[in-house]
This record gives structure tokens, C-alpha cells and sequence, in this order.
């Protein structure tokens, strides 16, 4: 009994003096110098508890993209990753995964040039493909193939998501999409005050990478192509992106398409985000193959 | 439809620019000074949306209880508490109201006196009836009678919380505990290795304050006033003070006072005590007396 | 220790001997001799637990309306009614309130008039609001004002619902509409194979009382009137009513009318009006004005 | 635009007119003459989507038991079993699976002999596991190892399903119990009015079989066996069973076997386990090993 009373006040001592301890996944921030772009750019991953323990086990991988303004470190910080990610796995709901947070932005997207397309001097999309992605895989032990890999972003993040798994369907098993830019409607010239600025060029690259219009125009091939894709959208009922969420879900249904449709609660914030995390890591889990 | 291209730009950058506006919740912290302590105490008081607008209305208020090593703006910083307050008013799932975090710790409980019950030195639960809660009422025009007066708190103050509720069953609708410390089991001497020191008078105001054993000793006119009261417990299934919440709500079962009863999927952690608000804000909304 | 083991087995026992006992709410089902439509029609009542015990208090009401080929007990009978409402009224969820499902059926629609509109020999809207609900709140102590009526219904009743909500503001504080019929496309005149049966005559119905249409031609007064009513849509994303789902929350949104929007998952079946209950019986609680 | 006013009608006409079509799982039921109990029992079984289209793929398998008082459509009846099977199927959320629910009761416990276990004259456990089993999984194809079996049941059955796994944790690799009969406390005697009656055979049979005491007594190998099934405990708060699987859920900690645990809002009726489904079913999914 007095022991039990000890354990109490230890444990209260214990939580409060440190991290929760060794059985836990573990974040860490590293960079990648880029050709392509022609500079660093930093990345964070999470990696699952026992990852680095000598085995050579492969992890499935899930890419989690930010959004505008945001950098790589968002998902961890503002996202709250780690503490779902340890619950979940802990309750069986999502597996063991390695989840990687690249850098798409840096910041203020006047300042930094930001977004996840190929524009005039950011090839971002060919930096992804062709070096984030062996990279991480190889540094990492992940993924390897479609089967194993999954994508996943918010806003501008969650249209950078849908566009690469529309682009690129024989690289992911699954696409969660949360409050996503898919589209900004209108096809002409943007005319923002500074049409050559970095914000001008990225808006651009939105509409020209328009995941509505890529689906309305997907001839027959490339529907079968996307059906081997899971894709799951998520939108608040007071975001003001919900019509391109709501026009992209109504393109996927008129392209027989499957598609997992939510609109919850909210508004364009991390608190939906967050929660969105409760419904996409499982997702992803049930999705990704057998280990 | 150029104009709605614009629209969604023009509201990513205001996201990011600024907070998310004039239509919400406000946070103001100040401090009181405390004759019975003898010092200057901080508290955080979450202010509803149109609050100071130079109405005249009044509010309910709800006491929000911080843990053992913690202070009055972890429920602010750690459990976002502004955001669900926003998104749980917007939709009508929550009332306006004050929501106050007060300060009964300050830190490493080694170091500063610590706890919501008279001790030595430390009367925190003379302060709180006498001084706070009178002192709160009027500044911000909130509460004045039990009807529109809760109290809830995680872990040492879900504990105090409970406590108050049961010792002052006339001041409270409504108690909400979370992972609350109700009990330290064994009622002995504590031998902690510093028996004078702030931790070992903490540990025995604990034991003293014990929610269990208040329960079971009460004489049935207690029981009756208790039951004026609505009681909700909520505590993780990996909770290391699960069983005592276990006890708790066993009491009160034997005591005929009903009491809400959860257990969710979780440990001793703010990702509990974040999703614990989603049920707590309207659980005391709801029994709030009508404005 | 030993009456412990017999009290589980008696709980066992009469629990499979009867139905859960006299501390729950209770079904009617009766019939109103209806002088505008000339036939008696059927209804269904939930009382609240403790209703008829002789006391003269008031209760809010609830208007919960049945699908196309339903009647006035499917809500029982399908949707398990009572046993949402004893759960939701234990924990507090929900308040005790009387629930009316009336017939505006009896079945198939090719044989029975069917609707909840005025036609042709069918002037159901006019029976429900000048004989029905004077009959209900007199006969069962209830609502008697805006402030305590509410309406809800699934499918052909969700627009029902709906569209008696914006024709009468006055009447209701609260409109909860599931899976809802909210317009039938295209105003021409129907090519159903007989013009003149019952079915088309009801097809007709709908297409001329479009909720979409009726909020978009809505005038500034009335819109006025329209934010005075708390709005719920809720929508299964395989329902095949969803976009009309999503043109009238469109419709409301250009309208500055605050609405609730949920699209969760599930299709057009019992299984989603089911768990709908779980939304609406507490949304229509918190909207009822004080006792 | 006419198209699509004609679609909704026929919709709505094909949803009233039929079941909802062709790609949904079945129900079969059945009989099995046992050499062990001497007479044909009933059993019913939930096939999946597309299961007999000749093709020879193998499904996972759950055995789902009723309560005291029940009989093998229960689950079908008034769990409602197959809309939930079909919604998470149709979602992802829980998997393929062939789920079937045996005959152990039959009805009155005072009339037939009814319950889970080996007693005179009504040997279930041998029969369940000798010859239920073995032509359940030729006949449709299923399991065929632990990897592929789970097990559940709600009240009796969910003791008989705890007790099963237990006693055979070789043959199950998950387990989730609602409301469960773990125990009846007190080991002597039944003083049951008829002593040799079915009931007092029954309740003695649930006593001999302790799934608390069963725990408690396991050895370290036995617990290291334990461990190789996962392990699931639900339970409303008001029921009259919660300490029951409180003890249980305790013990299991004790010995260090994993177990998630539940307390959700409730009392122990079938709208408690018409939602335990929705937690259950995702469980048994995910644990059970890759196709």
C-alpha cells in the first residue's frame, strides 16, 4: 500500500521531469541538399519506436505535407504529431510507420518561394520524385514501393497531396487530403500586383495543376489508373475552401472514382488538423500492405 | 470568378498574417494579491467573444484546474483550450463563458509550495473560496450562484476539483475530473525522504483531501446535497491513476450519486486532456442554468 | 458475496423477462380524425419518462418526420427511437422531450397519397399546422411556442422539415434534416408515366417547394427571419441526395443564413438515421429555451 | 436535368422496393447435427460481398456469441449486424470477413439448457471446438489458423469469448468482449431454488469457468501465451456488469497482458452492442494477418 502511494507520486515526479520515455516513436530534423533546386532544404521525420535498434525491418512511409506559410517542422510542433502518432500505435489504430515532413515553403510565401509544382527556378515536384524521395527511402528503410507508401497534406499541402497521387498513382497506395487548395477556379492570368513575384508564380502553378480539372479531363486510362489509389478527402463545414473540396469529390463521383468524402466540424485551422490526424493515420494503416 | 481567386488567396494570407480575428474567444492573464497567502498569485481567464463590448450581461464560469508541476496558463498553452472554446461555441456544442485557470503551483513542487488544499503555510482552498472566486465574479461579471458555476481539472487538480465539489456541493453544478489524483492510497505517515518538505505536504494534504474515502463516509443528508450536483469522470485506460478513479466512481455508485463514467483509449498526457475538453465544455454548458 | 451472484443473475433474468422497466419514456400510438384531409390519420408519440405521473409541467417537442413509403412508426420500429432517447436522457445529452412522427404516407406512393405538401386532394401541410400541432401540444402538455418546437426528418421528411422551417420561422427554433430530398433538379412538368397519379402529383410537390429555390429567392426580410432558426444538414457522402444536400447548405452560406453541415460516412438507410439521432436529439436539446 | 429528377425518383422507388442490391454481404442459416450435444444446432453466418462467386479466396473469420436468453439471429435481428457490416466494408473500415453466430441457448435458460461451457449433459465447449470450428471453416472457406480467427460476444457471450480465448489463446488472435460476464464472485455452492435445474447448472459452469480467476492463477508461461492475442473490453458505465470487467481489465494488467479497455455511456442493451460493432469489427480487422 505505502509502495502504491509511492508509485503515484513517482510517476507524477517521473511525467513532469522528462519526455514519456524510451518506448516511443522520435522525431528528428536533418537536411537534404537538393540539385535540382539548388539548395538544403531541411526535412522532419518521425520515426517509430524501435527503429533504430539494429533491426532491418522496412516501415511503411507516409509523406504529410504542410501548408502555405508553413515549413517542416509544422506537422511536430503546431500538428501535435508525435503524441498522436504514440497513441494510435499504442491502441493498435494505426501501424508502426516512418512519416516524413518536408520543407515546400520556409515561410512567408512573398519572401520564400513556396508550393509543391514545378515553376520557373522552384522544380519542386522533380525535387520530390526524383531526390526527397530515394533519399528517404534508402536513409530510412521505408516504403519501396506504391504498396507501402502513402500521401497526405493540409491546404496548400492537401492539394500538393491530391495532385501528386492524381500525377503520380503508381507511386501511392492512398491520398488523405485535409481543407485542400484543389483548385483555384478561374484559368486566366492571375493578376496579383506583382505578377512575376514569388506569390503570383505559386498561385499560378495552382491553377495550372488544378486537381479538379485533371480529374474532370482523366479519359479512360487514367480513371482505372486512380482507382488503384484509396482517396479520402476532409473538409470543415466553415473552411472557406470546402466548394474545391465539394467540386473535387463531385469530379472523382462523375469519374466513378471511389472516394471517402467528411466534412466535420470546423473551420482552416490546426485544430482540425489535428483531429484529422485521428482519421488519416488509420487510414493510411489499412491501407498500406502487409508487412 | 476572378474575384473568388483572389478571395481564397487574400484568406491564406490573412490566415497566416494574424490570429483568426474579432470573432472569438480572448485570453487575459493578470494576477491577484492574496492576503491569506501572502502573495501575489497569477490566474489566466479565458474571455467569451463579445464579452466586453459594454454589455452588461453575465456569464457562467467555469474553474479550470492545472496539474502538479504545472501553472495557470497550461491550459491555454499545452491544451489549446482557446481553439475548442471557438470551435465548440461556433457550433453551439458549448455556451459562452468564463473560463478561468487559476495558479496553485508554479512549478517543480520541490521547489514551490504546490496543491489546492490548506496545508502548512499554504492555504490555497481558504484563498480560492474567499478571495478568487469573489474577486473573479465581480471583475468579469460571471457566475454568482452555483446554477451557473462548474469546476473541472486534470490529474492533482481533476483531484481538486473533485474535492471542492464534494466539500462545497452549494458552490457547483457541475465537476468534471480528468486522470484525477482522487485518493493516494494507505493513509499513513508519508516517508518521503524530506517529511517537512513542500512534496511531502503535498502528498499528505492529498491523502487527507481523499475523494474516495469522502464519499464513503458520507452520512446520508452529504449524500443527498451531493447529489445536487452533476458529476462526470473520464480517465484513460492507461491511466496509472485509473484505479483510483476506479474507486471513485465505485463510491459513488454505493452512494446512490450518479455519476458519469468514461474511460478512454489513452495515458496521462494532454493529448487525454485535450480531447477531454470536447466533452467537458458541453457536459457543464448543458448543465448551466439557463441565462 | 453470495448477493452479488444472485443479483447478477436476477439483472440477467429480468432483464430478458421485460422490457427495461418504468424509469424510461414511453410510446402512444393513436390516431386524429383529420377535417382537411377527411380521414383519420395515424401518429406516433414518444412521452418522457415520468410524463403522465400527474404533474402539469411542459415539455419541449420534437416533429420528426418519415421518409417516402414510411409511416408514423418507422422512427420506432427502424430507428429505434426510444432506446437513442433513454441513453441520450440518462447522460444528460439530451433533455426529456415529447417526440411526434406522424403518418404522411402509410406506404407505397403509387397507392396512398403521400407527402407533406398541399396538393391535390392532399393538403397535408395545412393539416399539420392548423390541426395537427394544436392537437399534439394541447393533448400532451408541450411546446406552445417557437422556442420549444423543433422539427427533423429523413429523406422526403428531411425536406419536409426543411421546407416547413423556412416557411414558417416563426413556428420552429430548430431544423434537423437528414439524407434530405431538399429539391428534385428541373422544373418541368414531370413524364412519369401517369401525370395524374399519386406519385407524380407528389414529384410535383417537391419540385415546387424547393428549399434551394426558396432560399435563393429569398429577400432580405426574410432571410432575417430565417437566421432566427438554427439550421443542421447532415448528409451520408453515398447518399444519392448529397448534392442536393450541398446546394442548399450552398444556398444558405450566399445567404449569410448560419447552417450546420456534417457529411459523414454512409449511404441512404436506418444504419445512418440511426446514428443521426445521436446528433440531433442534443442539437435540438441545446436550441429548446430554458424550462 | 430531367435525367437526373427521373434518377432520384427511381432511387428513391428502388431503395423502398428492395434490399439494397447485389453488392452487399449475406445471410445464411443453417443447422450442424452434433455428435457431442446430441441434437442439430442452429447457426447463422454473414457472408461477404461476392463470397460465392466461385472463386476459392479464404476469409478471415469472427465467431460472434449472444447473451443469456438468446439464439443464433440475434446478431442479425437486433444487432443489426449486416447494415453495420456493409457501411465499414463499403469504407475500409473493417475487412472481408465470413462472421458467424452459433446457437447456445435457444431461449429460456430455464427451459433450455443454455450457456458456453462443458457441463452435464451439455458438453458446448467440446462441441464448439471439435466440430462447430472445423466444419464452419471447410464449409466457407475461412480461417483456418489463429492468424485468421477472432473472436466476440456480448454479456455471457462476451464471457464465453474471453473464456475461449483464455483457454485457447492458440486458436484466436483477437478477442473483444461487451458487457461481459467475466465472472460470478462467490465460489461456493448455487442456492438456486432448484439446484439441478439448467440455470443453477449454468451459473455454477460460469463461477467453475472465471475469466478474473483464471488470470490471476495463469503462470508465466500461461500469461506469455496470453500475450499473443489481442485483447479488447468494453462496457457501459451504468451497467450492472462493469465491475465484473473492471476486475478483469485489473487482473490483466497485473499480469502484464495487454488489454485495451473501454467505458463508454451505456447500460447493457442491444444499443450498447449495435455500437460496439463499430469498434469491434475494425479491431478484429486489423489484427487479423495479411490475405
Amino acid at each position: 500500500m505505502k509502495r502504491t502511494r509511492m508509485l503515484i507520486i513517482a510517476a507524477l515526479m517521473s511525467l513532469a521531469a522528462s519526455a514519456q520515455g524510451v518506448n516511443e516513436s522520435r522525431i528528428v530534423t536533418d537536411t537534404i541538399l537538393s540539385k535540382v533546386l539548388g539548395v538544403k532544404r531541411a526535412y522532419t521525420v518521425l520515426l517509430p519506436k524501435g527503429f533504430d535498434s539494429g533491426d532491418t525491418r522496412r516501415y511503411p512511409v507516409l509523406y504529410l505535407l504542410h501548408g502555405m506559410w508553413g515549413k517542416n517542422d509544422d506537422w511536430v510542433s503546431q500538428g501535435r504529431l508525435k503524441d498522436v502518432v504514440d497513441r494510435l500505435v499504442a491502441s493498435g489504430e494505426a501501424r508502426p510507420m516512418v512519416i516524413v515532413t518536408p520543407d515546400a515553403g520556409g515561410g512567408d510565401p512573398n519572401v520564400y518561394q513556396n508550393g509543391y509544382f514545378d515553376m520557373d527556378g522552384w522544380k519542386y515536384e522533380t525535387f520530390f520524385f526524383t531526390e526527397l524521395v530515394p533519399f528517404i527511402e534508402k536513409q530510412f528503410r521505408t516504403g519501396g514501393s506504391k504498396a507501402n507508401r502513402a500521401i497526405a497534406g493540409l491546404s496548400m499541402g492537401g492539394g500538393g497531396a491530391t495532385a501528386y497521387g492524381l500525377r503520380h498513382p503508381d507511386m501511392f497506395c492512398a491520398v488523405y487530403a485535409m481543407s485542400a487548395l484543389m483548385d483555384i477556379p478561374d484559368g486566366r492570368e492571375t493578376d496579383a500586383e506583382k505578377p512575376d513575384g514569388k506569390l503570383a508564380k505559386l498561385t499560378r502553378s495552382v491553377i495550372d495543376h488544378s486537381c479538379v480539372r485533371f480529374v474532370a479531363e482523366a479519359d479512360s486510362q487514367s480513371r482505372e489508373r486512380l482507382r488503384s489509389v484509396q482517396w479520402f478527402v476532409d473538409c470543415g463545414d466553415d473552411d472557406f475552401l470546402l466548394d474545391r473540396n465539394i467540386d473535387f469529390t463531385r469530379a472523382m463521383r462523375h469519374a466513378a472514382i471511389p472516394c471517402q468524402f467528411r466534412v466535420r466540424d470546423g473551420v482552416h485551422d490546426w485544430e482540425y488538423w489535428h483531429t484529422a490526424l485521428y482519421l488519416c493515420l488509420p487510414f493510411v494503416s489499412r491501407n498500406f500492405s502487409a508487412q
